[in-house]
């Protein structure tokens, strides 16, 4: 496995170029032994010639793909995709909660960064550094497919011949997906993790209701409370009735118009920290490839392991059995989590062993 | 038991005072024999004197309560409450579609119209004829406990001394309990679908949404737009997973903003109707009064049935359980249904049962 230097300009916080992080942060730097090895941070962006066909027909030019890739040098690739509001830097040593999977990647935790290289980039169409409808008039319907194309052009770009896996989560399961079924000689397996072939009837339900409610403010002139609503909402259905009877079962306090609930004030702080961070025409966009998304199960021919969350109101853990039914070579592991939907941000100790047999020394 | 007649404006369609109305429909009266008998109608408006505290504080003055009861002279008594879109008139023989349980009640269908007589009122702070806020600038919370304050003034108006029962669905549920907790003596039992001794956090998070959307359009100017897509959002939550999944699972149409899924055109469509019915001030009143609705079970010494539906997404069984263990004097049965929380308008077949004890000639 070879790597160019990459020398497109830089468009985030982080230098571009290989940047060396020791594990315990950039002011004290660790030694290195082989027991810590140092970590290679490489940031880009890759700008694609020509015109994008997207897969509903769409067209874009001038795509920009924003990239990130960190740990040991030479160490095997996997890449790393999140839900619809991740982005390219799935962990960071030197500031460790910029990272969207903190919780579970970094020096120490489930996820073994000391023995595999971490790729990511900003999805196409989102809130990030990659193209996306910011400003735009219009803008195409992006499919699962067309971030899975975009992957491989990024392989492509740094001479990576072949991805050891693709762990993905939630969207970034069925960008996973839509990748195996095209390029199953770039791939050796898939970690899909609460994503289906298909999307759930009932969370295009809900996930329709928030781009309405998003498309209203913008029609109103206040859009960004529209996003605060519609991640309030969003934010009810990533997590289990369980979680919520166990946090929020306190009582109401007098508000403005009547009672404020519990749930209700954490739900709208979320959504308005979200409101402040991303874009209303980025979520709308990616919203919408979300519930787009359907593969041929058949075809994935890629070996899949299916990690499903029994209280998961997303994606039920019926249509994970379904598609691994369906999948040629696929092994499901189902665990419990109060996260719901969101286990893959927070459940670490589920996921490392799955993770643990990915570093392990077959290549 | 006896009754007064009634002498306070009508408010509705239909005409005030005692009607006859024969089963087969106002225009080809059937033969009355003793298996088909009259169904006597009438409606009117409590009219309350001085000022109502409420349970949780405000006030009110010059509370009007408009009320209904239909069927056979003298039969026993169920008042029959159900969810914040119902209203006092639960089922009609001249126009069947206009009563809120019609699929469940009415001559022939599983609740015997022909032995029981049905009261029922339009809520306090709703959109029917009771007094709302319609056009008030504010209006005070109300509780599960005022609906049940209201229901006596309305037995001792009409000369009920006791009620064979109190069917409560939903909303009507809590109001329901309510009564049985503080008028144990004027109610032989209870039955409760769907609703329990307190919300469940996860239902407050998904109406708390719904009364923001609808503030929101409010304050843009745009309440009915708002309303819709609260509705819109409540819908989903009143199916199940698996009725969306058998009848949504369709192809997307395009739109005029990215694609349009099946499940989407379904709950906007409802919403709008439901939009053109329900003023929005109403629906935040009774949404509220939902997340409000706290109870003491151990209180409740009249005797309850509980009926649990297991794919209800806003009431788990799991409350409905715990709900029973603490009721003096409960027994809980457990129905599976594809409505979900909408089951007690659907499932005749399973309710069916439990009414013909009802109309058992115990008294």
């Amino acid at each position: 496995m070879t790597e160019r230097p990459d020398n497109l300009p830089a468009t985030s916080a982080e230098p571009l170029g290989s940047t060396a992080v020791a594990p315990a942060g950039a002011h004290e730097p660790a030694p290195t032994t082989p027991d810590t090895p140092v970590l290679q941070v490489r940031e880009g962006l890759l700008e694609i010639p020509g015109e994008l066909t997207l897969h509903h027909g769409g067209r874009l030019g001038a795509v920009r793909l924003a990239w990130r890739i960190a740990g040991p040098a030479n160490a095997p690739v996997v890449a790393t995709l999140g839900g619809i509001s991740a982005h390219r830097r799935v962990y960071s040593t030197e500031a460790p909660q910029s990272g969207w999977w903190h919780d579970v990647a970094g020096p120490g935790l489930a996820f073994p960064v000391e023995r595999l290289r971490v790729l990511s980039f900003d999805y196409l169409g989102g809130s990030g550094e990659t193209t996306g409808p910011r400003g735009a008039a219009a803008f195409p319907s992006i499919s699962s497919y067309d971030q899975a194309d975009l992957l491989l052009r990024l392989l492509n770009h740094l001479g990576i011949k072949s991805l050891r896996a693709i762990i993905g989560a939630s969207y970034g399961g069925m960008v996973a997906l839509a990748f195996g079924e095209r390029y199953p000689d770039r791939v050796a397996q898939l970690i899909v993790v609460s994503a289906a072939d298909r999307t759930h009837p009932m969370s295009t339900a809900w996930r329709a209701v928030q781009r309405r409610m998003v498309r209203f403010a913008i029609d109103c002139g206040r859009p960004q409370e529209g996003l605060q609503l519609a991640r309030a909402l969003a934010m009810s259905t990533y997590r289990s009735p369980e979680e919520f009877s166990a946090r929020f079962g306190g009582t109401p306090r007098a508000g403005e118009h009547g009672f404020v609930f519990p749930v209700e004030d954490y739900l709208m702080a979320r959504g308005a920290d979200y409101a402040t961070r991303y874009q209303p025409d980025g979520f709308l966009c990616l919203s919408e490839s979300i519930d787009l998304h359907r593969v041929d199960a058949g075809r994935i021919f890629v070996p899949v392991t299916a990690v499903a969350v029994r209280e998961d109101q997303l994606v039920p853990v019926a249509d994970m059995r379904a598609m691994v039914a369906r999948l040629p070579h696929a092994k499901l592991q189902e665990i419990s989590s109060l996260y719901g939907h969101d286990a893959f941000l927070k459940e670490a100790e589920a996921l490392k062993p799955i993770f643990a047999k990915l570093s392990g020394a077959r290549e």
